[in-house]
């Protein structure tokens, strides 16, 4: 942004109330703010895009008990991918594609710490949220250091379609199991045969899914990836095999419950000697180079799809996002595309 | 027994009907039924003591989900430890001791799959039973190859007083680790403190259990050893340590739900990259001798105490005994004394 240009205005995304069930529009408001002045060792970024995450409904409950809150009041957390606009650090030029955790805003100042460059020749801008971002680097580490699902074995993905889930089940798929997905619609299950490569997809609203499943999993399933929680998790651990792995990758169903539920059929991982795992990707930040590098190979060699879900529009579109991705509208990742974006082209 | 008794009668324990909540007496009827002859390469053992077996009443639910049931009408299935009386068995001989899932009878004919001889100098016939039978060898097999307790960790043992709590708390002990119980009574607690050498012992009735939990573990638990399931271990999971270790043996408090629930706070095992592992001892069968010897070694230092709470009866004692170990009255393995352990006096 030149001197010559009007002074913009800041739009952050505040979160107005606790929210009850499914959050949406209504539990939050659009504060605006001058754009600050930096210090010495900061730097400006431009939001082009807003990672739509599920678990910022865990964090917008009424609780203290998980380990970062946001209360009404606060900014809205979450992710941005956006173009360095000032800078006044070292490290970082006017111009370039960066990512972190700026909260839902148009403008971010930050220190550099944890913010993280996009290389747009590995992967488009958006993608650095999604898939090639902390879901993909997830998936990548959740499946092959954890699950590490082997030829002929069967994996079930729960939450398929997902940010997380598209991507895990892709990965299963290169290291030669079988795949079936849970998710919640016919199309998405003709998507994830037809487009991501899954053998089998099965729509858990379908009132026999569980024999649907049973059927798929004539042997039991050797892992389950679960992102959801709920009575998805519940039954399927019923089909959990011998030395099976449960990876607890996130419980979505549950966050907007008043009253969150267990498995009760957690007691199958007993008789089976499963494991239900839990797993956090930052552990492996010292690895997301490689990991990126490996994705990025696959990405040209047409193996892996980054599928995201856009929804253009500015800051007060982001609570419209978020709900429509709790209502299961989204394939792939849920990213809001702001006007700033759209200013570049096709380019970020 | 000689060709000059009376033909002894073989009372057996059948289901009647399927138990609501807590099962009783009323549950169960004695049925008479002749002791059979043997044909070639059988044996016939008397009991001389029944064990008492939490699982048996998952396996008595409505419900053909499990592996194995006991339906009303069926022989009540559990484990028996006797003598042989008659061999047509070339590898078994007269006046051996033996232990076997048997059933709740006075008289089993075996073809000796699955019976063990027990060796009464390693210890009493009773506690091959229970903390040098299959719930000791779960306790020693579960801490040392499973949760692998450090020198300096803390662990928690949910039914600590139990049949196999009982055992993984001294053994967590032995390999330099802090032993928190929790129980359900204040005499438990002391027990626990003063025979066994746990460190804290918490009675779960008290209004302020988890507080009490809380205080005594400021590090978060390294593992718990779950025996109970239910509101203990979700409460307890919310202590879970990183990396921690959950290792689920049993879900005592759950089998005599009408509906079963699931551990809600599971979530915190995400959060914590922790685990909630299954186990069954069988898969360990090729190593009982090894895992007898170690503990017949810290019995005879004084390092290990193997407990057991006897009820004297008969086959008519098995209901109510069982109903006592429900209710909380045992102190370790619960266990039927038969008249025909008190006849041999003080040897078995």
């Amino acid at each position: 942004m030149s001197a010559g240009d009007n002074e913009p205005r800041n739009k952050q995304l505040l979160l107005k109330r606790v929210p009850e069930g499914i959050s949406g529009p209504e539990d939050f408001e659009v504060r605006e703010a001058p754009v600050p002045e930096l210090q010495e060792g900061e730097l400006l970024v431009q939001a082009h895009y807003f990672g739509v995450d599920a678990a910022l409904r865990l964090i917008t409950r009424d609780s203290d008990e998980f380990l970062f809150r946001v209360k009404p009041g606060d900014m809205v957390h979450g992710s941005m991918a956006g173009r360095v606009v000032r800078s006044r650090h070292a490290q970082f030029s006017e111009g370039e594609y960066v990512h972190g955790s700026l909260g839902i805003q148009n403008y971010a100042v930050s220190n550099g710490e944890g913010l993280e460059r996009c290389d747009l020749t590995q992967a488009p801008l958006g993608a650095w949220l999604g898939g090639f971002g902390v879901s993909g680097l997830t998936a990548y580490f959740a499946v092959t250091d954890v699950c590490r699902p082997q030829p002929g074995q069967t994996v079930l993905i729960n939450g398929a379609a997902g940010a997380v889930g598209s991507i895990a089940g892709q990965i299963c798929r290169l290291a030669g199991a079988r795949v079936i997905g849970l998710t919640g619609s016919s199309a998405k299950c003709d998507w994830l045969t037809s487009e991501l490569g899954y053998d089998v997809a099965i729509n858990y609203r379908d009132a026999d899914w569980y024999e649907q499943l049973q059927r798929a999993a004539p042997d039991r399933l050797d892992v389950i990836f679960d992102n959801v929680g709920g009575k998805v998790l519940d039954e399927s651990l019923k089909l959990i095999g011998m030395r099976g792995t449960v990876l607890l990758c996130g419980s979505t169903s549950q966050y907007s419950e008043a009253h969150m539920q267990g498995p009760a059929n957690y007691i199958w991982l007993g008789t089976m000697r499963a494991r239900l795992q839990g797993f956090v990707v930052f552990d492996y930040a010292d690895r997301y180079a490689e990991a990126r590098r490996v994705m990025a190979r696959w990405i040209e060699a047409g193996q892996l799809l980054i599928p995201f879900w856009e929804v253009a529009g500015d800051v007060d579109m982001f609570p419209e996002a978020y709900q429509k991705m709790y209502l299961g509208e989204n394939l792939g990742k849920t990213l809001v595309r702001l006007p700033a974006a759209e200013a570049l082209g096709g380019a970020a």
